[in-house]
């Protein structure tokens, strides 16, 4: 299990990509945008993310999904999620008994409100016990740029777990396993709607002890919407956990708190789509999340706030000033 | 018991008692420093701290600790944990029997490895139901403004928690309550730990991940103290545990984080005292903490290296290095 092909050209499929190709894994990289393929094969260079960066010189860059496929053992999956069952199904007729799936993606899927690597099961008719999710505090950039890091491997199969382990970790980027699939991908979902609420809070000037307040209950939620599908409360504890959550809320390179400074500051949360179409993926997540609040009857104060400011018009400062003025009460989670 | 003193005149006992008189409680503070009680009698501003914060008209002012405790039901403590000892003894003489004893000090007292109400406990002969500890992500200079935030209030007692809970909240700071004092404080205390750790990450230019990486694996250790000293896990979730952690390892005005820059940058982590004096009790809480971690077993490695970095004049980098090259395992707490 040595052969790799990410699929999905954006800016973490090509640093993780990259990182693999370093540590000495045969790695091929589906781009689906040909002018970015030509970039990518002519410079190592991304047309539009990772600026500065130049991918390793041994990846084979490929706009065939027969190749991309063809050439991996470990299948990685690193498209935004509101994308990923239309991307599974070009998979479909070329999935063979050895392939094995990496979910990169974060977000729970509209309507369906399956995780990542449920939609793999669910479009390919694989047992989950051949796929795992990746997730914990890790901007593409500086994973790009050799930087520290560490992140959690998730799977029901252990032995998975631990052979993606040893294929990804390196002296820079550690990679701990899980069992707690539920776990690690809820928390990679919900952290981007904390994120958008973080960068209204800043946008609105309320400073840090706000926002560490906002991160520590939004945190709370998570926790409560992840326990209710099975997750282990420890998993919100670690690096997909607290990890990224803090890294996603306070970092200045997040996408998903940048919508919610925009949000704050100019008050029209039309355009959610950064420069070259960057997904900010809590803008789909926090409607999956707050459908599901509702129905399971689950508190999810913070969610509520950012899906009514998202898809109600409700004035933020209106929804932060809600957010404060809640009853008191002994804290629990 | 609606009279307050806050003892000690630093950034935060001035920003409380300043909130305290906001919310119409009737409050005094101590000063020790003359300077320092001419400048706040005549014009109520801090000639160090705080800077652009006039303190509450209502505040009174005193440099006699007679007065203060004359004047109190509850007795603030608010007095870095060095100097708490000494403090104590001279209130000794005036303790009465309606006063009830609440902390903002945050640290572990050397030799003794107490926690500040143990030393309030220790020194007064009070029983710990007259104690309280309040704990969360609340810079001074916010709350001085009037940004919003919240934090916990701690005691076995929860009556007085309670008491506590409403004499301090208002629709900018938001107090919940606790019965797990142990967390409380123990969080409180080695934040400032894991916020050198992260100055001196920020300051060799780690990056966002690594910071975030340091966070997580910090909060784990910070747990594993607390767990042996008899404290809840779901404290360290709450707002004394990661929202604390998370302001002070994050927000630009940590003077723990400021320490670790200073230490990554210059090397030379000889003079810990900052501008006019301000204590960063990290300095002095990383000595008991290594020294309890090596007496009970507890494993510890972001408070050893640090530990080491400061008092043994080891190499933040090569230190850095070694935190991050520690054998791959499962993710535990």
């Amino acid at each position: 299990m040595s052969r790799v092909s990410v699929i999905g050209a954006g800016s973490w499929g090509c640093a993780f990509a990259s990182l693999l190709a370093q540590n000495g894994v045969d790695t091929c990289l589906f781009v689906r945008k040909n002018e970015v393929l030509e970039s990518l094969k002519r410079q190592r260079i991304h047309p539009h993310y990772l600026p500065g960066v130049k991918l390793s010189e041994s990846i084979v860059f490929t706009g065939s999904i027969a190749e991309a496929m063809e050439r991996a053992d470990v299948v990685v999956m690193a498209v935004p999620v509101k994308y990923m069952r239309t991307v599974l199904h070009g998979l479909l007729n070329f999935v063979q008994n050895r392939h094995v799936f990496l979910s990169l993606s974060k977000g729970i899927e509209n309507e369906t409100f399956l995780r990542p690597t449920g939609i793999i099961t669910d479009v390919l008719g694989v047992d989950e016990s051949r796929t795992a999710a990746l997730s914990g505090p890790n901007f593409a950039l500086e994973v790009a740029k050799g930087l520290p890091t560490a992140t959690v491997i998730a799977s029901t199969n252990q032995r998975l777990a631990k052979a993606l382990q040893r294929l990804v970790s390196c002296s820079n980027f550690r990679a701990y396993t899980s069992d707690d699939v539920i776990g690690v991908e809820v928390a990679g979902a919900m952290k981007n709607v904390i994120a958008i609420a973080s960068g209204i809070s800043d946008g609105l000037g309320l400073g840090y002890n706000a926002k560490a307040s906002l991160i520590t209950r939004g945190l709370a939620e998570i926790s409560r919407l992840g326990l209710m599908f099975g997750a282990r409360r420890d998993t919100f504890m670690g690096l997909a956990g607290i990890g990224d959550l803090v890294l996603t809320c306070t970092g200045d390179l997040s996408r998903n708190r940048r919508v919610g400074l925009v949000i704050a500051k100019e008050g029209r949360p039309e355009d959610f789509l950064g420069p070259s179409g960057m997904v900010a993926e809590g803008i789909n997540t926090v409607r999956s999340a707050y459908e599901i609040s509702l129905k399971k009857g689950i508190e999810m104060p913070i969610t509520t706030e950012v899906y009514r400011i998202i898809y109600q018009k409700k004035d933020p400062q209106q929804a932060v000033f809600e957010l404060m003025s809640r009853p008191l009460k002994s804290e629990n989670l």
